[in-house]
């Protein structure tokens, strides 16, 4: 707290003061480097040292092979940039895996039964459409489609497993945004993405990934099933049965 | 995906895979800036590119006023990098604050649940020592201690209002750190972090501002009970409670 601000901290809390007035939105291009450094009074140096800083957390995105002169797209992708700042912090082993664990199975719990009630609700409502919160019979429909399809996916034999893997956070990814909470979901994905790695590092040594596939493509069905029949406890049931059996398999190599 | 990686990226993912591998430690120094980029092929500003960006996630520290010889030293600090990212998204609109209260009142009522239940185990265990996991007996007395340190705190009346909410942030923290999950912690502290700014810019808004700072002391004076006392319903209710008046206290100034 008592440390001396640097030169790029200007910057940050200029953007952050612009976005929180609307000045600057989600879309809108940040002016070029040497324009920055004029308007604050920094070097340039300090302007890109802060212009990385809003690109590792995920609110800027500067397009490849455009000069310093055109700016950066503002852009709200958390979750990418949280999940890399949390596996470096599960890295320095001062957050343990089991506390991550412990924090999904909370999280992706509650999300899954949500997602059903969701499912429910608007199966209750039928046809009276219009008036209800929330996402409509539509979109849910849509995800629900979408996450079949990464289910369908993941079933292909031929599937390489980066992509198997890519295909699986996403399925979750699906089943959660149907809870309709951003900050919950943001917060999922990050630890999701957090422990991927670890746990496609376990992967070479299981004795049979072909049958631990086919064991989570039976728990993903399972979660599939209770959400899109709209039946909340079984969802949160299957997802944390899910996450325990994963885990349990990554840790016993 | 696709884009070109930027030359800083080499340092990161080094730091990183060193990290994975034990091979450096929190405590420990890394090297200067020189020395950095020689070991890396890259520029001193790339150097300092990377360094900016490790700083902000709370992965090292700077020494004020030390040169560039002399190198950072690891440290790991999530809640405050994760607060500051969790709060730039908020203010892009782009992530609700409705959703951080829903997200809020599940951890930190399952927090409160928790920490409750802790206590209660060890009252239970009574001088049975030495073969329970979690925080000791003397553990769990000194975190008690310092929460309530912090309500008397706040109960003396010439307390400056940012000192006041430091006090309350430092109350929940301690109460949220008795369930002994690193992770929720971690979640729980930035999301309170990321919004503690906007209820501190509703107070001069308030009609009676003193009044409602009693109310809050009877929360967390209820919520330090339920937990001392090893209630876990109580607890989490009294969480809630709190964290939704002081959400409805603060959007309806």
């Amino acid at each position: 707290m008592t440390r001396p601000e640097p030169t790029y901290q200007l910057l940050l809390d200029s953007v952050e003061k612009q976005l929180r007035y609307g000045q600057l939105r989600v879309g809108d291009r940040l002016p070029g480097e040497r324009s920055l450094a004029e308007t604050y009074g920094i070097s340039r140096a300090s302007v890109r040292e802060a212009l990385r800083v809003l690109s590792a957390v995920g609110l800027i995105r500067s397009r490849s092979g455009s000069g310093p002169a055109s700016g950066a797209v503002v852009v709200s992708e958390p979750s990418d940039a949280l999940s890399w700042a949390l596996r470096m912090h599960i890295s320095t082993r001062q957050l343990p895996v089991a506390d991550i664990v412990e924090t999904r199975l909370l999280l992706e719990g509650t999300a899954a039964a949500q997602a059903a009630q969701t499912v429910a609700r608007l199966t209750a409502q039928g046809t009276e459409a219009g008036n209800s919160q929330g996402p409509s019979q539509q979109e849910v429909a849509q995800k629900l489609e979408q996450a079949r399809t990464y289910l369908d996916q993941m079933d292909q034999p031929q599937l390489a497993d980066s992509d198997f893997h890519l295909c699986d956070t996403r399925f979750h990814s699906q089943i959660s945004t149907l809870a309709g909470n951003m900050v919950l979901d943001t917060v999922i994905d990050s630890l999701h993405l957090a422990t991927v790695s670890y746990v496609q590092e376990a992967v070479p040594f299981l004795a049979d990934w072909q049958q631990a596939k086919q064991t989570l493509q039976d728990q993903h069905r399972a979660i599939y099933r209770a959400v899109a029949q709209g039946r909340p406890e079984q969802a949160q049931q299957a997802v944390q049965e899910h996450i325990r059996w994963f885990y349990a398999l990554s840790h016993t190599k």
